[in-house]
């Protein structure tokens, strides 16, 4: 497999990570490529997209749906690590925002509480073909906003690490650059929503995706949403790294 | 002090809240009763909005700072208990929003990691005869996306948070209805960031707020976004709850 590094441009001095892109520049990993260095067969690491005993009964028989899908019907669930820094093992991210290893207890933000049931369940499936991803997510008590729903900021996030990991995988996309969001039910907490995240086009050095997340009978809509998402520059791994 | 609930309709049952709002009702509560429900001189509950060890010395000064002004330019800083259900011991919900009470751990979302600087740290300070508010903001290693800096639905979510208590002190504003965020630079873990967010015009039982997050010296902009909170109609104790 060839394995490629990030050209960035970053001035972490000035905290900006603004990148500096060559328009005329083209994205060489395949959908393919980056989908098998996402999920690798063999890892120490723990999944935390997988089943528990908190998850509901909406959850797990619609997570069992789509395992099936994944033996014949094209999708892949993505595993869920405690950091980025566990998926840049298989991914790499620009050097530039790779910070200095240290012993800090780093996690992704949407697996900020490891305590079963109490935070972010979810579990994301992508279509590399359809370039489509649907989340399963199931807030938890330390999600909420009014008493017994989710707080709004909590979906907006969990959209927002949806649309990520989907514009990676599906073009290279690794920073949002706009996410615009329409509210319209509160999701219960325990409750199952499901995110149906599509991309819309690739243009200009840019992702367009949308997302409708709503109840698994699709009667009730708790939100829907836009994102775009900024490509990011390819190159060979022999390439100099550029700061 | 005069006491209110909320008119509320809301179709639980099938998890839709959306409000059927009277055009032609005025909102009654001022602003300045509000916040002094909203602000406690006693409780016994834990304000999480206080110094501790991990603040960064930007953020220490900067919230001694507006600590001064609370003194005479007007600003009020805000409290912030674990829950939005200790909140409302001051504040009401509608009681449609009111999950039954249970031994579970409800925490607000921006709450929802009580290990001193490894989340949410955060105070808000509201201005209330300008409408405005300033949120400082210090993402811990719990919120990360690219390794090193914060998870962009992390601001997403102390934006709405700050939008939240804004528009409601402001306005009776409560539900998000729109949120729309653009992204500029990413914000490094551990490193303050300055919310400053003002109500723009309220109409059609509407509040429109704007938000600019950047660092202390103005110099980065991490992003910008707007936002639409539904207000909520007010009436006297005395009537009856309407679900």
């Amino acid at each position: 497999m060839m394995r490629r590094s990030f050209q960035v441009a970053a001035r972490l001095g000035h905290r900006c990570i603004l990148p500096r892109l060559d328009p005329a520049a083209a994205f060489g990993s395949s959908t393919d490529s980056l989908v098998s260095r996402f999920c690798p067969v063999k890892t120490d690491l723990k999944d935390y997209a997988l089943p528990n005993a908190s998850w509901c009964p909406d959850m797990l028989s619609l997570y069992q749906e789509f395992l099936e899908k994944t033996k014949s019907d094209g999708w892949v669930k993505l595993p869920s690590f405690q950091s980025n820094r566990d998926h840049i093992q298989g991914l790499k991210l620009p050097s530039g925002l790779v910070a200095a290893s240290d012993k800090s207890d780093w996690r992704i933000f949407t697996r900020c509480i490891q305590v079963e049931g109490q935070g972010y369940e979810y579990v994301i499936f992508f279509h590399p073909f359809k370039k489509k991803s649907v989340c399963l997510f199931q807030p938890g008590p330390y999600l909420e906003g009014p008493p017994g729903f989710a707080h709004g900021g909590s979906l907006a996030a969990m959209m927002d690490e949806t649309f990520s990991k989907t514009a990676y995988l599906a073009g290279e996309g690794l920073f949002t650059l706009n996410l615009n969001i329409r509210f319209k039910n509160l999701i219960p907490v325990g409750s199952l929503a499901v995110l149906n995240v599509q991309v819309e086009k690739i243009e200009d050095q840019k992702l367009y995706m949308s997302c409708i997340a709503q109840s698994r009978d699709q009667e009730t809509v708790y939100a829907k949403s836009s994102g775009v998402f900024l490509q990011w520059q390819l190159e060979e791994e022999s390439s100099p790294w550029s700061l």
